[in-house]
């Protein structure tokens, strides 16, 4: 995904403020409503699924008292112009995935996913006991926010080809749909490297104009029909293997909530984590299986392509290094990386090697 | 971990309930406290945290609202009968592991882990999109019981050996500990399996009294000093993927919480069982790297002991099949397994896999 598909698509991207609507909570009888925009459309799955699920919870938990009001992209503010709002008091809370803000602050791309980066389980390993949560309350501080992470896509797949990709050499000049720092690392490839919206991707794929592209996942692809017009889909893929969203109060919003009401906040985004994390579990698996029969091959990169990914990937990564906080979050996250994926290699990796080779032999 | 570990290591194993304090929960201003009581000592790692985190979110998210009250086992009823306590309203909540209860329904072994069976995030992806939860349910509806999956421990590891274990033949006549359902199906290998209590393995390993055992993970067997006596450490088992906990609410209890405070507990516990499986994520790395500085060999079992595993669980796994309810609980666990495990394998399996070669290569 990337922030321009989201503009495109939404039905009043880039719409002004109604910032006289928006300056001041409404409160009434101790109860409070509080106006959370998004990124993306109603009805967006996996996203603004997230989005409703957090809603609902801290409306429900706290009986009302903080009513969240769920406001889609373009209804008060475009798609990537949620931080900017909430930031200067616009807007009270955005959902969304922090690295559209890589550009206000490259730290948040680690608030999404990075290429080579972590799992979902990994990073919320990082997250809630490696200190990230710490480090990203470090970016807040500095633009006046209080961010939980709140969602995961899980692993986005490598994407759809409507030739294999056999080798290196086949990225060379190959016009490929990635946004974000894995775009950046494909482009170091000798892909070409577009960054089309959602909307566009189907026809662009069935005229020609690009040879292949990621979106999400298979649950989410399915509902674009990319299936009809990529008869490849490599569902591992590099550029975002664990894809958070968050949730970002406005600062002073946060402050003048209760402990009771942040501790409902809190719980909230990281009970939306898990259940998000599920979903797409559950529902890729059943997607993959309809893909699958529909005469989609269902392949992985080679060795030799994912080394070419890895050394673009460094690349990417090392473009930021002059920003010490950025340096801080990466040193953070690697090495609690490092240590949670030795061990999930060798316990419940090789733990789901054995077993399905046994229950699948 | 077995039952009998708790009780004998439990100070008050098996005593009395003081029935007179427990009959109803203590309500004054609208506040009101709930007893909730567990199968652990205080501090007992991965367990204790997680019903703490569990404890401190509901009574913080409902400002005191509902507090709980936690009684580690013994201080009020023994560690295994927690179950029986809450059923007939002795307590009003416990916070335990679901297999424990197999005794009481078969299905329930589901609840926690069975061999070859979910991770933690397989587990999570069938209860909370897949139909675990309802069944849950039904169990709940037979006993006057309301539960949720609260936190988990992530897969346990095979386990500690003196010797290293070469081929399935090792497997005959071997002494090991291992309790539940992976127990019966070990025992099915010609293994000799017993049940020692946590507190008792070590001194069964450096005696020679048991060639192996099994207990928690890297982090928690860390504690117990296996590293001294066993220098074979085989990092992933067959028989707990992913084991979870779980709070269970007395059913009239349950049925008495308002909505809010109902959306509470679910999202507490929800929220509990990401941050267990972070917590063990992030401390059994750490920890696995110390075992294997101490001069312990991280080792897996082979192809064919792993065939052996998978045959004696199968049989183990049938044993309840005259059970309706536990038939249908494994056949919505094993569909939605099946599912989400295709999927994850093909990609955040070969997505870990290949991030790990390149960037350890």
């Amino acid at each position: 995904m990337d922030r321009r598909s989201f503009l495109r698509t939404s039905a009043l991207g880039g719409g002004a403020v109604a910032a006289s609507s928006l300056a001041a909570p409404a409160i009434a009888q101790n109860r409070r409503t509080l106006t959370m925009v998004t990124s993306v459309p109603d009805g967006f799955a996996v996203f603004d699924d997230a989005a409703n699920y957090f809603a609902n919870a801290v409306t429900t938990m706290s009986d009302g008292a903080v009513t969240i009001d769920k406001k889609p992209a373009g209804e008060l503010v475009g798609a990537f112009e949620v931080f900017d709002a909430v930031t200067a008091g616009q807007a009270d809370i955005y959902h969304s995935a922090e690295y559209y803000f890589g550009g206000q602050h490259p730290g948040l791309y680690y608030y999404t996913a990075v290429p080579f980066g972590a799992t979902a389980q990994e990073q919320l390993t990082w997250y809630l006991h490696g200190g990230g949560k710490e480090l990203h309350d470090e970016i807040g501080q500095i633009f006046g926010l209080k961010a939980f992470l709140c969602g995961n896509t899980t692993v986005q797949p490598g994407g759809w080809f409507r030739e294999p990709i056999n080798s290196a050499d086949d990225l060379q000049g190959l016009k490929f749909r990635m946004p974000g720092l894995g775009g950046r690392a494909l482009a170091n490839t000798g892909a070409s490297v577009q960054s089309l919206p959602g909307g566009e991707i189907y026809q662009a794929l069935a005229s020609g104009a690009i040879d292949g592209a990621e979106w999400i996942g298979p649950f989410a692809d399915e509902r674009l029909g990319f299936q009809e017009v990529c008869k490849y889909y490599y569902t591992a893929g590099f550029h975002e293997p664990g894809s958070a969203l968050a949730c970002s109060f406005n600062r002073d919003i946060w402050d003048s909530l209760t402990p009771a009401q942040q501790s409902i906040v809190e719980n909230a985004a990281t009970a939306t984590s898990i259940w998000s994390i599920a979903q797409s579990n559950h529902n890729n698996g059943a997607a993959l299986a309809r893909i699958q029969a529909a005469g989609v091959n269902i392949v992985e990169f080679s060795d030799d392509i994912w080394d070419a990914f890895g050394a673009a990937s460094e690349t990417a990564m090392n473009e930021f290094m002059d920003d010490p906080l950025y340096a801080q979050i990466r040193e953070s996250f690697e090495t609690s990386l490092k240590s949670s994926s030795a061990w999930l290699s060798r316990s419940e990796g090789e733990y789901t090697r054995q077993r399905n080779r046994v229950l699948n032999g």
